[in-house]
């Protein structure tokens, strides 16, 4: 059902099979309304999108027995995968809704989705944590009574994870619903977490539910598909996410860019290359005078913005670079830097399906980019380092790399007692690099920023260093006394070791 | 000729005026080649660029005197303001060419160019100091000449300021350009800097050239026209620039993104939403049989890019949120990132063209962000002010600003004596924040990130603060001793003011 092709952070490029073909996932899913929708899900086909998600429980409200009869990819006119929502999200909105979880689940059966959802209980944003714990109770008790009563036809019945802020429930939440044999999880009613711009909360709740999942069970994210929150919730391991933004933010004159949602009205240059913004100007939008077809306009739009950032963060992930596309989206609010904690607290967690080797050279920017998980693995070949050498001689990363094909190090050849030196160089970045594995990626594979750094902003270099240290039996460190980063470290290793200053040869 | 409209950084939005049209600058120049072009100008035209650049040297040698009876324009067949190189990027390339200064200057007057430069002898990247001395020479001696033999007929001599990396023959040649009377400046030759990476450089040489001018005086940047340089180059000053990267890129497979170049066929997905990439995948533009066809679409959907590029440029300005969207930009690589010190270093220059208030909240995300000019202003009017209390009580920003109404600063007025208190808050970015002026911009306008921050990451806190105290007679300090960041600073101040605890009562 879910086979996953590559992989970059937490994130991964797989392939998701349903009764109606495979989605590529990370994938945007679309909400289509089942009445009111003015942009034909045939039209979103076109557009590139092989998902999309309508509501099981309006459908049922407005076609009942209709929509059996035909199935739910007549009724919206798509012939791809569909997921369909349960009404779940009505609860959240207007209160329980007149309808059993009994009678949704036959609804879901009956018009053969692919994609099913148990009637849940949201937890939203702010419950109290008793009244939190009994929503996600509820949704747990209903969930495990759908799956084990619906038949094995093909369909992805869908496990709801709620609990909102209060990770501990996520957490027994997520656990629970793959107890109960979910193959698919959907994280839970993020769209307050939004309003308020608590995108640390958002990723702390995908990354808490993550870390109880499996890798081979995919996630998907409910409600949120904006430009903004598409890259950390992919690098975090979300699959799939809905959302009916690009026609609700039509609806208010709101046009999505890669940084955020302006009014339109507000807006003078239109930035986007696609078929809407090459052919009218923000003023021509604004002035329109059918006001459908400016909603349409600026939803088309908002579709192409959406769709550019998935592939975009698709193209990431292929090229191994999401940490840098991630970190540096993250500009796009103040709000949504704070996130960048979560990457940079949770590197083991992220090590574990990061690749070891890259085709691409990694590219060092900030202190942050010190917690990547190439880095961690690298560190732990570093830690592991053993040479019987008395005397160390560490100096700056050359340019030309890997540092044993560096005119430097020829000319340190030439050194009296070479061969009894342990050659060793250094990034801030990377910690020590000994030269034996000067070759090791990133060693040799990496582009980084040439402004001085300050020694307490690199406290992975300091732990490094000192297993390093620890891990060997130097009595002598030569080292250019000048260099002011290295001189902070030198001054933690036991003042046993003799210091002596490098004299730097000239390389001929 | 040249009205601005609007000013963020160093950076205008204005209207350029020649004898085919209004342009409306910061501008993409497109090279069109005189004889070779396949995307024909008209087409450049309808997608939106109202200028291109040609050369007069191949021109010249191509169609002579017919090019001198047709008109340049009628030649490449645009009608909108064209300007012709002389022939100096040949000189560059191959050394000298064989035609006279004097003769480009007739033929560029005889085409009836808009824009036009004399025969230049550019300094490149890497020439010894006093070559590079002798070059900038010639080039001042041969403009002058040019210039002042020039029929008044409404074209725009272009006066080419050269020197490369050395930034006193930059100065000079810009100085003695103006001195001689040229209306608009080019700054000479970046293309070796960007093919190695030094974007650093590029920018100390433009904010080298641009300290020397008016602001009145437009400046265009000789090829420097991909998505990477066009942020910092507008941002300090740039005009217009000129690049046929577009199309040499293409001849090499080589698909710009908003993020860097890469070669097609190591894509996979398409995020751009052009009309190329909307109908192609990066595999059929990979195995297009037709070459040419190939090398167009890939031609096209590169200035779709680079008119995306300086579209959202244009609209950053628009909004005031130039430094944000260059800063952001800079984690596009680790080389461009170096950039960012000539916007943090030259705060003083970048506040003259900074609107004084804006509409937008500011954003403020990492110590890069205190250098902004708005806070540099705002941290004038904290120097300047003055009270005669003796008792300060400071405390952290509130949630709602102005922070005089704020449930927090309500609940201090309960406080006894709190007439005689001057009530002070602030942020790690803007510095202390009188409450008497916590309304004015950007005080009461701005998000910035919740992290902790390191005191001593914030240099201009501390000058502020320290400015602050030395200009008022307090007394008596109050503050919450728990709070790290403010420690740091009190530490700072005679030990003669007293400092007490502040004990904070919960707003009613």
């Amino acid at each position: 059902m879910f086979e996953i092709i590559k992989t970059d952070l937490a994130a991964r490029i797989a392939n998701l099979k349903t009764n109606h073909g495979t989605i590529q996932t990370p994938s945007f899913v679309p909400v289509i309304h089942p009445v009111k929708q003015t942009i034909p899900a045939k039209q979103i086909k076109e557009m590139g999108f092989d998902i999309v998600i309508t509501n099981a429980y309006i459908t049922k409200n407005s076609y009942g027995d209709e929509a059996i009869k035909k199935g739910i990819h007549k009724i919206i006119d798509f012939d791809k995968s569909i997921m369909t929502d349960s009404g779940g999200y009505q609860v959240l909105e207007y209160g329980d809704v007149p309808v059993s979880p009994k009678q949704i689940q036959d609804f879901e059966v009956g018009i053969n989705t692919d994609f099913a959802i148990p009637l849940d209980k949201p937890t939203g944003f702010g419950l109290p944590p008793s009244t939190a714990k009994q929503y996600v109770q509820h949704t747990l008790q209903v969930s495990k009574q759908t799956l084990q009563s619906s038949p094995d036809n093909g369909q992805i019945w869908v496990g709801p994870i709620q609990g909102g802020e209060h990770t501990n429930l996520v957490k027994t939440s997520t656990q629970k619903l793959l107890d109960a044999g979910f193959k698919m999880l959907a994280l839970g009613s993020p769209v307050e977490f939004m309003e308020s711009y608590e995108y640390k909360l958002l990723a702390e709740m995908i990354i808490t539910a993550k870390k109880q999942m499996p890798h081979s069970v995919p996630l998907h994210l409910f409600g949120a598909g904006h430009p903004l929150t598409i890259p950390f919730a992919v690098a975090l391991g979300c699959d799939t996410f809905d959302s009916a933004s690009y026609m609700l933010y039509a609806k208010q004159g709101r046009y999505m860019t890669p940084d955020g949602t302006r009014h339109v009205s507000q807006i003078k240059y239109l930035a986007c290359p696609c078929k809407i913004c090459t052919t009218h100007t923000a003023k021509e939008i604004t002035e329109q005078d059918d006001s459908n077809a400016k909603i349409n306009n600026i939803a088309l739009h908002n579709l192409y913005t959406i769709k550019s950032e998935v592939d975009s963060v698709k193209e990431a992930i292929h090229e191994g670079r999401l940490w840098e596309y991630t970190i540096k989206k993250c500009r796009a609010h103040p709000r949504l830097y704070e996130t960048i904690h979560t990457l940079t607290n949770n590197t083991t967690y992220l090590q574990k399906t990061t690749p070891r080797f890259k085709e691409k050279a990694m590219f060092l920017y900030s202190p942050d980019d010190q917690f990547r998980p190439e880095i961690l693995t690298y560190a732990q070949a570093v830690a592991q380092f053993k040479t019987r050498k008395k005397i160390i001689l560490i100096m700056p990363e050359t340019t030309q790399k890997p540092g044993y094909q560096s005119p430097q190090y020829h000319a340190l050849k030439k050194q009296k007692d070479f061969d009894k030196i342990q050659i060793c160089q250094y990034n801030p970045f990377l910690g020590p690099i000994p030269i034996e594995i000067s070759d090791l990626y990133p060693a040799a594979h990496y582009v980084a920023t040439r402004i001085p750094q300050e020694p307490k902003q690199f406290p992975v270099f300091a732990q490094t260093w000192n297993k390093f240290f620890a891990n060997n039996k130097f009595e002598e460190i030569i080292y250019d006394k000048t260099d002011k980063f290295l001189k902070s470290f030198v001054q933690s290793i036991p003042y046993t070791i003799r210091k002596k200053r490098l004299v730097v040869h000239s390389p001929s």
